[in-house]
């Protein structure tokens, strides 16, 4: 039934010496649908009973619950904003859904998903984060880590609805591991930092336009602030320039694909380079599913 | 000691129903250095009692002996010619080798090979292809695949010197299975094409422009040809256009970075559809070390 795919360890000797840091790098972009929310999707899909699942999706979460869908027979449905990359579109078609496209200046996604879930009842709507099974599909990747034997400070990896950081800080929590869970947002996004520097659950009034499109949810998931909001150690914001030298660097030093919300961890290092000097860090790279266009334009400058 | 990484294995999904075959990526462009060249490198490297290691390279090789050396301690001269992607110029010192420059149009880089040997009597010559060591040190990729249970119909792998070809008939040979192994060469570089069904060794006049600058070897190494001359399914010649087109599906279907060189296999694949239509095939990439400005060209127009 092509159950997720365990993560892709690397280490990048050129990588680790430029930064100063003992880095491992936990890629996720040749997971099935090129991002970790195959593990999520998978779960999901296996575990509820319902035959059509209804999402709203920019795009990776999409392909994923797709996918997941087509393996399991299910009927699924994506809504997915006009703004969305034209690949993550037909991508998601590609894989079997119907896409919905919505343009979100007009009227907000979950609008239209609310609209979805009342004209198929028996549909069951499935959040790319704010669900317990996304939560413990997303868990699987840290489990692996421990797995393996890994020895780490830090875990970090990208914020959008909260729905990966959350798993990893279910993961560490049941590992009985001291290892610190740190969440990488873009700074023109950063609904996650404010949230955690004020202790409570705070919205983005608006979209961003940050170069991350995975990580412009407007606020983080219920259930994921129950988990991070004393879960996280640290929300670190990432400056659209840090993620772009992230892409570059996965590009030039490690041979990796990356899509910009997959650098944002490694661009939160950048961000706070001392702070990592010598530590064992886990840089989660999230997704691969990178624009040909925008990406041939950062890579140009690499 | 870093042993070489297990090679990578990915099944996309998308890639194989585009193309209607079983199609297995083999990619190496995660190996340490970013190509299958640490296969060789580290073998030598370990078994040869010589202290300094002297050898020619057109990039890739150079990377893979240069970080073994600095592994077992021992010291590394490259030569390389001014032609070669600069990035690969400066990973090769950034592992901790010597580069010797020589302009190709002036002398050979064997020639130049051949005045350092003298210079440096106690050296080894490490050839990158032509070579016991290297032979048995690539033929670990095959085992792996095998190892792995993967059933075969053919393995494809790009040509240049043939030191990957020749460790793969190796392995599928001591397997005892009934796998072919189909060498990918650019068109433009054909001399192996022309050798095979010649039956003799044939070398090219002149070093070839194919952007697959891993294929431009003038000819064969003595010692593959040995082995490649009646244990090779055949040859097949890919255009520049099917190396293109291999680069931007790997990127695009697989989420994989692949140099030209590395796309070799996939467009082989391309340049004989019909052949392989239904068929088990694993495609060897071979390595992800691109020049950034040509690789992002090229995916621009994905």
């Amino acid at each position: 039934m092509t159950p997720p795919r365990p993560t892709t360890i690397i280490h990048s000797p050129r990588l680790s010496r430029k930064l100063g840091v003992e880095l491992v790098l936990a890629s996720e972009t040749l997971q099935y649908t090129g991002s970790f929310k195959f593990r999520a999707a998978y779960n999901v899909a296996s575990k509820v009973r319902e035959a059509h699942l209804i999402t709203a999706s920019s795009g990776n979460f999409g392909q994923a619950i797709a996918y997941a869908c087509a393996l399991f027979g299910k009927r699924c449905t994506v809504v997915m904003p006009t703004t969305a990359p034209r690949i993550k579109i037909d991508a998601v078609r590609e894989y079997g859904a119907e896409v919905d496209l919505v343009d979100v200046k007009v009227k907000g996604r979950l609008e239209r998903l609310g609209e979805l879930a009342k004209e198929f009842p028996d549909a069951y709507v499935a959040s790319p984060y704010d669900d317990p099974l996304v939560i413990e599909g997303n868990a699987g990747l840290a489990d692996e880590l421990f797995s393996l034997g890994l020895e780490l400070d830090f875990i970090i990896a990208p914020i959008g609805g909260g729905g990966l950081t959350s798993g990893l800080v279910r993961a560490v929590r049941r590992s009985g591991k001291a290892v610190g869970v740190i969440a990488a947002e873009p700074a023109l996004a950063n609904d996650a930092a404010q949230s955690f520097r004020a202790g409570k659950l705070i919205s983005q009034p608006d979209e961003s336009e940050t170069i991350a499109d995975g990580a412009r949810m407007l606020r983080m998931g219920d259930k994921n602030w129950e988990i991070l909001r004393d879960g996280l150690t640290d929300v670190i914001e990432v400056s659209e320039d840090q993620i772009r030298e992230g892409v570059r660097m996965l590009f030039l030093l490690a041979n990796l694909k990356a899509e910009p919300t997959g650098a944002l961890a490694l661009g939160a290092v950048l961000a706070q380079r001392e702070r990592f000097l010598g530590k064992r860090v886990c840089c989660v790279i999230s997704g691969g599913n990178a624009d040909p266009a925008a990406y041939a334009a950062l890579v140009a400058s690499a």
